[in-house]
């Protein structure tokens, strides 16, 4: 008698065997990445990945003079997301999304992923296979291997942790404590989109079509913008914004020993809806969720004004003075309190 | 206004804002391997972690020559354990141990650990506090660095995701599809003792002492022997009895492409209760969560009666013909069904 026919661990009635669940996700992560991922002279991620699903662990290669990049981050249903807003493909997409930000903002190249996923007893397969679906999509344009995981039977809502390893060369991670006072203060893409659209879910409280509004259900980690301003030496510290500017500003502030003041009217706002329309302000320091890149560059250095077709905008500098500013079109100046994505927050 | 502002995402009133309890479990985490976990001329683990907790990613080294292991094990409560029988110390550690034992199964050596924890609303701090210490303390014990993870509010109960990285030299990794027909299945220490304590616990519904009952609240993953079984070429397949023996010997079977016979009367039973009984042999055949290891043995190889400490039994062999058989004491052949913890079992 095991563990698993005892009572109070009997609750494993489930759309699908645990060991079927995991070889129908090691079938379909077994895809090899596309022609397009794999640039000449780079060994193929798939290869790094020596002994996948299957085993105790898996078993990797870190590509000689690299050091291992290693993020973990939740997605749970009604943190995260909600299963009546969010279309499974788009979970799933989101779910990866999360850990390859976080490799794209150490300068770093995604290799593998991990998934534990905790489903409750009742989800239809359906809805695992659309879920996998937009994970392994994602996975696939970034040549990212789902090397293993865990499943379990979740007592309520849909559990996912997403691990993703990923590799540079040895001491060239961009490290929040690298800005400098003087350094410039740049983002890619354009700020406050996601939120503009988790703000119409809420006011409309039904679903939205996932295809209009990308920012928010597809996200696209800026992995090729974080590798090439590494590569270039050209990033002094870099984060991505997950919480919000205001807040991971703040990360590399703190970590760095720094201040910073924010322009107002430079900060690039995302447009959302038919017509588009500029979002708030507000929205744009605040709203997380965007997965652009933010980092700093040491005064002087010219940077590009785009990078593989993702603008590249100067939205302020670090200061010596250890405080947070926003300065209006005016010229006021405004403290700019971190204010966005925070767990834990006490109210 | 941030996500964490907005109605449906704002549930984060918790025993600690998200940095704090990151900065907490860094603190704790910054502990150095104690001295008797370093073997001479071996890299201290913690030199191995270049940046830990408090950026985008950690960044680890992986020694040179040596490929990399990874794990990933959830803790949910109402599955793993229940906070009515469990202390916070032993579902801290039996969550590290999951993980360890992963490792110890490929005959690695542990790293760096990653711990995903999303808490429900008023779990005291008192708890949280308790959980760590029992995960840390382990950690100290193996010279593992706690280096990153992610922090959540729970919708219920507490859920735990461990990852555990690994190392191990190139090539070397011990699969569980190495078994061969001829070599004969080993297992270390003794089996069915979490499974004796678990039934124990359904049976009288209420707390056991637990510094009396180590092998269910305090299992000790097998990593001196694992990695001492790779070391001397001596373990041609091997897996950890997680799910328990029937079951995980059957995933040798499968991976290896072979079958097996095993001797009853030779299986180690663990000794429970007081005075001390060994456990019904159901239990030692089916009880998971013993953490033990299961591994084959090219024949004519000999193998030594402990190693640390730890016994080493022989229990069986491996045989062409593709079943796992249990030979009982007389002589008599029944076939022996997996049937040990699985997570998704149709009911």
């Amino acid at each position: 008698m095991g563990l698993g026919t005892t009572s109070a661990y009997d609750v494993f009635a489930l759309p699908l065997p645990e060991r079927s669940l995991i070889s129908r996700i090691g079938v379909a992560s077994a895809n090899r990445p596309t022609a397009g991922s794999l640039k000449a002279g780079r060994l193929p991620r798939t290869s790094r990945v020596v002994t996948g699903i299957g085993d105790d662990c898996a078993v990797l290669r870190v590509p000689t003079g690299h050091e291992l990049l290693v993020t973990t981050d939740f997605s749970l249903e009604g943190v995260h997301f909600r299963r009546e807003w969010h279309p499974p493909e788009s979970i799933g997409h989101r779910c990866l999304v999360r850990g390859l930000s976080d490799i794209a903002a150490m300068g770093g190249e995604p290799i593998a992923a991990f998934l534990s996923l905790a489903l409750p007893r009742k989800l239809p397969q359906r809805w695992v296979d659309r879920f996998m679906k937009g994970l392994l999509e994602l996975a696939r344009q970034f040549g990212v291997t789902l090397a293993g995981g865990d499943t379990a039977q979740s007592p309520t809502g849909i559990l996912a942790d997403i691990v993703v390893l990923g590799s540079v060369p040895k001491s060239k991670a961009v490290l929040r404590s690298g800005a400098r006072p003087g350094d410039r203060i740049y983002v890619t893409g354009a700020l406050g989109g996601s939120a503009a659209v988790l703000n119409l879910l809420f006011s409309r409280r039904k679903k939205l079509p996932p295809k209009r509004f990308p920012a928010h259900f597809f996200p696209v980690p800026r992995v090729q913008q974080g590798r090439a301003l590494r590569a270039k030496g050209m990033a002094s510290s870099m984060i991505d914004i997950s919480d919000g500017l205001s807040t991971d500003l703040n990360h590399i502030c703190e970590e760095s020993g720094v201040g910073a003041e924010i322009w107002a009217d430079a900060i690039p706002r995302a447009s959302v809806g038919r017509p588009p329309k500029p979002v708030e302000l507000d929205l744009a320091l605040h709203g997380g969720d965007d997965y652009e890149l933010l980092f700093t560059v040491r005064p002087g250095l010219r940077v590009p004004s785009q990078i593989s077709g993702v603008p590249i905008t100067c939205i302020g500098k670090i200061t010596r003075r250890k405080q947070v500013s926003l300065i209006s079109k005016a010229g006021a100046r405004s403290r700019l309190e971190p204010s966005g994505w925070e767990h834990f927050r006490h109210q």
